[in-house]
Protein backbone atom coordinates (compact mmCIF):
# COMPACT_ATOMS: atom_id res chain seq x y z
CA UNK A 1 0.00 0.00 0.00
CA UNK A 2 2.81 2.45 0.71
CA UNK A 3 4.82 1.44 -2.54
CA UNK A 4 1.30 2.53 -4.23
CA UNK A 5 0.88 5.66 -2.37
CA UNK A 6 4.87 6.20 -3.74
CA UNK A 7 3.91 5.43 -7.03
CA UNK A 8 0.94 7.46 -7.67
CA UNK A 9 2.87 9.70 -5.75
CA UNK A 10 5.61 9.55 -8.51
CA UNK A 11 3.43 9.84 -11.68
CA UNK A 12 0.80 12.66 -10.05
CA UNK A 13 2.65 15.07 -8.04
CA UNK A 14 5.04 15.84 -10.57
CA UNK A 15 4.79 19.10 -10.85
CA UNK A 16 6.31 20.02 -7.57
CA UNK A 17 7.54 16.86 -5.36
CA UNK A 18 9.36 15.24 -8.54
CA UNK A 19 10.31 18.55 -10.20
CA UNK A 20 11.80 19.63 -6.59
CA UNK A 21 13.67 15.70 -6.44
CA UNK A 22 15.86 15.98 -9.36
CA UNK A 23 17.83 19.27 -10.47
CA UNK A 24 17.68 18.12 -13.97
CA UNK A 25 15.75 15.42 -15.96
CA UNK A 26 19.36 13.24 -16.83
CA UNK A 27 19.26 13.36 -12.73
CA UNK A 28 16.12 11.30 -12.87
CA UNK A 29 17.07 9.06 -15.44
CA UNK A 30 20.68 7.98 -13.26
CA UNK A 31 18.59 7.69 -10.44
CA UNK A 32 16.27 5.34 -11.69
CA UNK A 33 18.99 3.24 -13.68
CA UNK A 34 21.42 3.39 -10.83
CA UNK A 35 18.57 1.79 -8.32
CA UNK A 36 17.43 -0.58 -10.83
CA UNK A 37 20.79 -1.65 -11.37
CA UNK A 38 21.60 -2.30 -7.68
CA UNK A 39 18.63 -3.62 -7.35
CA UNK A 40 19.18 -6.04 -9.62
CA UNK A 41 22.95 -7.02 -8.55
CA UNK A 42 21.15 -7.91 -5.07
CA UNK A 43 18.26 -9.93 -6.90
CA UNK A 44 20.74 -11.94 -9.22
CA UNK A 45 22.65 -13.20 -6.08
CA UNK A 46 19.29 -15.01 -4.61
CA UNK A 47 18.83 -15.85 -8.37
CA UNK A 48 22.20 -17.66 -8.11
CA UNK A 49 21.14 -19.67 -4.88
CA UNK A 50 17.76 -20.23 -5.97
CA UNK A 51 18.91 -21.72 -9.32
CA UNK A 52 21.53 -23.74 -7.56
CA UNK A 53 25.10 -21.99 -8.71
CA UNK A 54 26.27 -20.82 -5.71
CA UNK A 55 25.47 -22.76 -2.16
CA UNK A 56 21.92 -21.61 -0.60
CA UNK A 57 22.90 -19.62 2.26
CA UNK A 58 19.63 -18.66 4.18
CA UNK A 59 20.95 -15.08 5.56
CA UNK A 60 22.53 -13.87 2.64
CA UNK A 61 18.92 -14.74 0.72
CA UNK A 62 17.04 -12.45 3.44
CA UNK A 63 19.90 -9.69 3.49
CA UNK A 64 19.46 -9.32 -0.13
CA UNK A 65 15.56 -9.51 -0.51
CA UNK A 66 15.50 -7.27 2.55
CA UNK A 67 17.58 -5.03 -0.03
CA UNK A 68 15.95 -5.43 -2.99
CA UNK A 69 12.51 -4.55 -1.23
CA UNK A 70 13.41 -1.38 0.21
CA UNK A 71 15.24 -0.10 -3.04
CA UNK A 72 12.43 -1.36 -5.56
CA UNK A 73 10.02 1.55 -4.02
CA UNK A 74 12.57 4.13 -5.15
CA UNK A 75 13.14 4.11 -8.96
CA UNK A 76 9.68 5.40 -10.06
CA UNK A 77 10.46 8.68 -9.09
CA UNK A 78 13.05 8.68 -12.08
CA UNK A 79 10.23 8.12 -14.66
CA UNK A 80 8.99 11.43 -14.47
CA UNK A 81 7.35 12.98 -17.57
CA UNK A 82 10.14 15.47 -18.43
CA UNK A 83 13.08 12.42 -18.65
CA UNK A 84 11.05 11.26 -21.87
CA UNK A 85 13.77 12.98 -24.52
CA UNK A 86 16.45 11.68 -22.48
CA UNK A 87 18.54 8.94 -24.04
CA UNK A 88 17.44 5.74 -22.07
CA UNK A 89 15.87 2.53 -22.52
CA UNK A 90 12.63 3.37 -21.21
CA UNK A 91 9.83 3.13 -24.35
CA UNK A 92 7.79 6.09 -24.92
CA UNK A 93 4.65 4.02 -23.91
CA UNK A 94 6.16 4.54 -20.11
CA UNK A 95 4.17 8.00 -20.42
CA UNK A 96 1.89 7.15 -22.83
CA UNK A 97 0.18 4.68 -21.34
CA UNK A 98 0.84 5.62 -17.27
CA UNK A 99 -1.49 3.42 -15.58
CA UNK A 100 -0.35 0.28 -16.94
CA UNK A 101 3.44 1.19 -16.45
CA UNK A 102 2.09 2.03 -12.87
CA UNK A 103 0.68 -1.71 -12.37
CA UNK A 104 3.15 -3.53 -13.58
CA UNK A 105 5.89 -1.47 -11.28
CA UNK A 106 3.42 -2.23 -8.63
CA UNK A 107 3.02 -5.96 -9.42
CA UNK A 108 6.60 -5.91 -9.17
CA UNK A 109 6.78 -4.46 -5.57
CA UNK A 110 4.08 -6.58 -4.34
CA UNK A 111 6.01 -9.92 -5.69
CA UNK A 112 9.66 -8.68 -4.28
CA UNK A 113 7.67 -7.93 -0.66
CA UNK A 114 6.40 -12.01 -1.15
CA UNK A 115 9.94 -12.81 -1.62
CA UNK A 116 11.28 -10.71 1.08
CA UNK A 117 8.53 -13.13 3.23
CA UNK A 118 9.78 -16.64 1.51
CA UNK A 119 13.06 -15.61 2.53
CA UNK A 120 12.40 -15.47 5.70
CA UNK A 121 11.15 -18.89 5.92
CA UNK A 122 14.76 -19.98 5.33
CA UNK A 123 13.83 -22.96 2.48
CA UNK A 124 15.33 -23.00 -0.84
CA UNK A 125 12.06 -24.30 -2.13
CA UNK A 126 9.84 -21.35 -1.12
CA UNK A 127 12.36 -19.29 -1.93
CA UNK A 128 12.69 -20.78 -5.50
CA UNK A 129 8.89 -19.74 -6.18
CA UNK A 130 8.74 -16.33 -5.32
CA UNK A 131 12.03 -15.78 -6.86
CA UNK A 132 10.47 -17.20 -10.10
CA UNK A 133 7.31 -15.14 -9.58
CA UNK A 134 9.47 -11.75 -8.95
CA UNK A 135 11.50 -12.58 -12.16
CA UNK A 136 8.45 -12.50 -14.06
CA UNK A 137 6.99 -9.47 -12.90
CA UNK A 138 10.48 -8.12 -13.60
CA UNK A 139 10.46 -9.55 -17.10
CA UNK A 140 7.22 -8.79 -17.77
CA UNK A 141 7.82 -4.79 -17.40
CA UNK A 142 11.06 -4.82 -19.48
CA UNK A 143 9.11 -6.67 -22.19
CA UNK A 144 6.68 -4.05 -22.36
CA UNK A 145 8.58 -0.68 -21.86
CA UNK A 146 12.36 -1.25 -22.12
CA UNK A 147 13.80 -1.27 -25.39
CA UNK B 1 28.85 -1.70 14.50
CA UNK B 2 26.64 -3.56 11.56
CA UNK B 3 28.19 -1.15 9.36
CA UNK B 4 31.52 -1.43 10.53
CA UNK B 5 31.17 -5.40 10.02
CA UNK B 6 29.97 -5.11 6.46
CA UNK B 7 33.29 -2.42 5.67
CA UNK B 8 35.42 -5.21 7.22
CA UNK B 9 33.72 -7.66 4.93
CA UNK B 10 34.08 -5.48 1.96
CA UNK B 11 37.83 -5.84 2.17
CA UNK B 12 38.77 -8.72 4.04
CA UNK B 13 36.49 -11.56 3.13
CA UNK B 14 37.24 -10.24 -0.54
CA UNK B 15 38.10 -13.67 -2.49
CA UNK B 16 34.92 -15.58 -1.93
CA UNK B 17 32.10 -13.24 -1.39
CA UNK B 18 32.50 -10.18 -3.16
CA UNK B 19 33.82 -12.37 -6.23
CA UNK B 20 30.35 -14.24 -6.06
CA UNK B 21 28.70 -10.73 -5.72
CA UNK B 22 29.63 -9.28 -8.86
CA UNK B 23 29.90 -11.29 -11.91
CA UNK B 24 32.54 -8.82 -13.59
CA UNK B 25 34.67 -5.68 -11.90
CA UNK B 26 32.25 -2.97 -14.75
CA UNK B 27 29.35 -4.49 -12.62
CA UNK B 28 30.96 -3.98 -9.28
CA UNK B 29 31.74 -0.05 -10.59
CA UNK B 30 28.46 0.57 -11.87
CA UNK B 31 26.98 -0.71 -8.29
CA UNK B 32 28.95 1.23 -6.19
CA UNK B 33 28.18 4.75 -8.19
CA UNK B 34 25.18 3.65 -8.81
CA UNK B 35 24.39 3.25 -4.91
CA UNK B 36 26.41 6.41 -4.37
CA UNK B 37 24.75 8.52 -6.61
CA UNK B 38 21.11 7.23 -5.15
CA UNK B 39 22.52 8.18 -1.56
CA UNK B 40 23.42 11.36 -3.12
CA UNK B 41 20.04 12.48 -4.74
CA UNK B 42 18.28 11.75 -1.29
CA UNK B 43 20.94 13.58 0.46
CA UNK B 44 20.76 16.86 -1.42
CA UNK B 45 16.70 16.94 -0.79
CA UNK B 46 17.89 17.24 2.96
CA UNK B 47 20.51 19.94 2.06
CA UNK B 48 17.67 21.94 0.18
CA UNK B 49 15.80 21.99 3.00
CA UNK B 50 18.86 22.48 5.60
CA UNK B 51 20.29 25.00 3.26
CA UNK B 52 16.53 26.89 3.16
CA UNK B 53 16.28 26.27 -0.65
CA UNK B 54 13.33 24.15 -0.28
CA UNK B 55 10.25 24.82 3.06
CA UNK B 56 11.60 22.40 5.61
CA UNK B 57 9.39 19.12 5.90
CA UNK B 58 9.97 16.69 8.90
CA UNK B 59 8.58 14.13 7.27
CA UNK B 60 10.60 14.47 3.66
CA UNK B 61 13.65 14.86 5.73
CA UNK B 62 13.03 12.19 7.94
CA UNK B 63 12.17 9.62 4.71
CA UNK B 64 15.38 10.86 3.01
CA UNK B 65 17.56 10.19 6.24
CA UNK B 66 15.82 6.99 6.66
CA UNK B 67 17.03 6.13 3.01
CA UNK B 68 20.43 7.71 3.07
CA UNK B 69 20.68 5.60 5.99
CA UNK B 70 20.26 2.12 4.40
CA UNK B 71 22.34 3.03 0.69
CA UNK B 72 25.15 4.48 2.67
CA UNK B 73 26.28 0.58 3.46
CA UNK B 74 25.85 -0.57 0.50
CA UNK B 75 28.84 1.31 -2.47
CA UNK B 76 31.68 -0.28 -0.08
CA UNK B 77 31.27 -3.53 -1.44
CA UNK B 78 32.30 -2.38 -5.03
CA UNK B 79 35.45 -1.64 -4.04
CA UNK B 80 36.53 -4.92 -4.77
CA UNK B 81 40.16 -4.89 -5.45
CA UNK B 82 39.92 -6.28 -8.63
CA UNK B 83 38.37 -2.99 -10.28
CA UNK B 84 41.46 -1.07 -9.62
CA UNK B 85 41.76 -1.05 -13.82
CA UNK B 86 38.47 0.11 -14.43
CA UNK B 87 37.68 3.53 -15.48
CA UNK B 88 36.51 5.64 -12.58
CA UNK B 89 36.85 8.53 -10.39
CA UNK B 90 38.28 5.90 -7.68
CA UNK B 91 42.17 7.18 -6.99
CA UNK B 92 44.61 3.83 -6.54
CA UNK B 93 44.96 5.01 -3.10
CA UNK B 94 41.37 3.62 -2.26
CA UNK B 95 43.09 0.16 -2.05
CA UNK B 96 47.05 0.82 -1.25
CA UNK B 97 45.12 2.85 1.36
CA UNK B 98 42.53 0.79 2.26
CA UNK B 99 42.49 1.29 5.80
CA UNK B 100 42.29 5.02 5.77
CA UNK B 101 39.21 4.56 3.38
CA UNK B 102 38.00 2.14 4.59
CA UNK B 103 38.12 4.69 8.05
CA UNK B 104 36.52 7.23 5.84
CA UNK B 105 33.86 5.23 4.73
CA UNK B 106 33.01 4.27 8.59
CA UNK B 107 32.95 8.07 9.24
CA UNK B 108 30.38 8.82 6.62
CA UNK B 109 28.02 5.85 7.87
CA UNK B 110 28.22 7.25 11.50
CA UNK B 111 27.82 10.73 10.46
CA UNK B 112 24.70 9.16 8.36
CA UNK B 113 23.38 7.53 11.14
CA UNK B 114 23.44 10.54 13.41
CA UNK B 115 21.93 12.90 10.81
CA UNK B 116 18.65 10.07 10.87
CA UNK B 117 18.67 10.46 14.46
CA UNK B 118 18.37 14.32 14.26
CA UNK B 119 15.88 13.69 11.56
CA UNK B 120 13.91 12.41 14.11
CA UNK B 121 13.90 15.32 15.72
CA UNK B 122 11.96 17.52 13.49
CA UNK B 123 13.82 20.23 13.97
CA UNK B 124 15.86 22.34 11.18
CA UNK B 125 18.17 23.27 13.63
CA UNK B 126 18.68 19.87 14.76
CA UNK B 127 18.94 18.45 11.27
CA UNK B 128 21.13 21.68 9.60
CA UNK B 129 23.62 20.63 12.50
CA UNK B 130 23.62 17.09 11.73
CA UNK B 131 23.81 17.84 7.65
CA UNK B 132 26.59 19.67 7.82
CA UNK B 133 28.99 17.10 10.15
CA UNK B 134 27.67 14.52 7.01
CA UNK B 135 28.37 16.68 4.08
CA UNK B 136 31.82 17.20 5.38
CA UNK B 137 32.45 13.28 5.76
CA UNK B 138 31.30 13.02 2.21
CA UNK B 139 33.81 15.99 1.28
CA UNK B 140 36.49 14.65 3.41
CA UNK B 141 36.61 11.25 1.12
CA UNK B 142 36.08 12.49 -2.05
CA UNK B 143 39.05 14.97 -1.58
CA UNK B 144 41.24 11.93 -0.46
CA UNK B 145 39.84 9.24 -2.62
CA UNK B 146 37.48 10.77 -5.88
CA UNK B 147 39.62 12.12 -8.48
Amino acid sequence: MKARIAMVGAFVLVASAAQAQFQKPEDAVKYRQGSLFVMGQHFSRIGAMANGRVPFDAGAVQANAATVEYISRLPWAGFHANTKDVKSKAKSNVWTEGDKFSAAADKMMAEVKKLNEAAGSGQMEVVKAAFGSTAASCKACHDNFRE
